[in-house]
């Protein structure tokens, strides 16, 4: 179809993804964010809130035999992430489903994990001028906002289930607070830097629906290495054999 | 004294300080709050809660001519903190006050940055048996806990001042959620890692009373290199010239 393009979502493990130029293209943050949320193998059933082409349930399908639900709202990215569930022959494991997170109700079960790579922009925050509309969606608070994809997750998820998100950093502050107002206590922080003697330019968060108090501050990640090539702990996420 | 001992505060910087091996003596907390708080020219005057032996004072008069408050609870430490604000003739920069900082009322006028090392162990969470009253009080929440000393802090500054501490990350959530109900803004953020490809061990956190939202999170530090030397950075925060 037009402005589909087919690009490798895994070096070297025939993992393919069907991306259009005209909508949101997985980034390094799809690919932190499937590594850095926890599955054991107690994981029986995993969101992805606003998952697009199905990048991350792909990913995490690397990771997990656990069932997984990816919601999206827009209708054209559902197609392209139902072709991609279809071209990896994971029909079995992935399903997608069209609508605004805000209104997706828990059918049978509750998830064990809800991860949620969000629209990073408040509204007005940052020009729109040259975005498609898929793009302004996907980027900006304009369907859901923080808020309510943390208050969203929170009836969506069993007792003691977990809920990770990446972000910027400058948004860490009212994350916590959201996810304290609905229940979730932060429980993993981990900050990706640009490279060394850069600040923090994306953090993680894990937290724990009903858990206990008690937070973890991980190894700092660094994007780039001194030359600005991705380092080596990027490289291995993309599935590189370095 | 009995007990006293002398010891370097600053390599190779002329500054000395009388420690008493009963008490709290300053370690890599100290130094790495007095590093991390923001002076600027107009910083006119700062209080260091929980001020010990001054250890905190007396590095940051090497950083400011503001004047520096030091508060402490503890008459005998008091003693020591005068001792060693004599002996390092800052009579005229460096003020000590015995008294609770649960307490303390500001007289005159209220101040630009109060920075804190506090006791980190609630009540109960560590065992006392080996500790000495001295250390006890300095290290356990008995005389005053977390909650307490920001509220007591956001009385004691001016609009606009900043408040810096030092924690264990495990109370991160804590610090964040006390000072926002005390209108003190989380502004930056800085992870202490023990070396490499560890969890952090300790955070350093900067707020402004009644601020703007956003927040910074500064490049990592790690305290010890790969020999369990400590790390360049970290021995120039303690005055060696390497």
């Amino acid at each position: 179809m037009e402005n589909e393009v087919l690009n490798d979502l895994l070096a070297h493990n025939n993992m393919k993804i069907i991306q259009r130029k005209d909508m949101f293209n997985f980034s390094l943050d799809t690919v932190l964010l499937s590594h850095f949320c926890s599955i054991t193998k107690n994981t029986k059933s995993i969101i992805d809130f606003g998952t697009n082409n199905a990048a991350i349930p792909l990913l995490l399908s690397r990771r997990t035999n656990a069932h997984i639900t990816g919601i999206e709202i827009q209708k054209d990215a559902v197609d392209v992430a139902n072709k991609n569930v279809e071209m990896n022959n994971l029909e079995d494991q992935i399903s997608i489903v069209h609508c605004n997170l805000k209104d997706y109700i828990v059918n049978d079960e509750r998830a064990d994990l809800i991860v949620c790579n969000p629209p990073f922009f408040k509204v007005g925050e940052k020009s729109i001028l040259n975005e498609s509309e898929y793009l302004q969606i996907a980027r900006h608070e304009i369907e859901v906002n923080l808020e309510e994809i943390i208050l969203a997750a929170s009836k969506s998820m069993h007792y003691h289930a977990k809920f990770a998100i990446v972000h910027r950093p400058e948004r860490t502050i009212d994350i916590i607070n959201y996810m304290q107002k609905y229940g979730i206590v932060p429980k993993r922080l981990k900050f990706v830097y640009p490279k060394f003697d850069r600040d923090a330019n994306t953090v993680l968060i894990e937290g724990i629906y009903k858990g206990n108090d008690g937070l973890k501050v991980e190894k700092p990640l660094y994007a780039h290495d001194e030359n600005g090539d991705y380092s080596l702990e990027v490289r291995r996420m993309f599935g590189e054999n370095v």
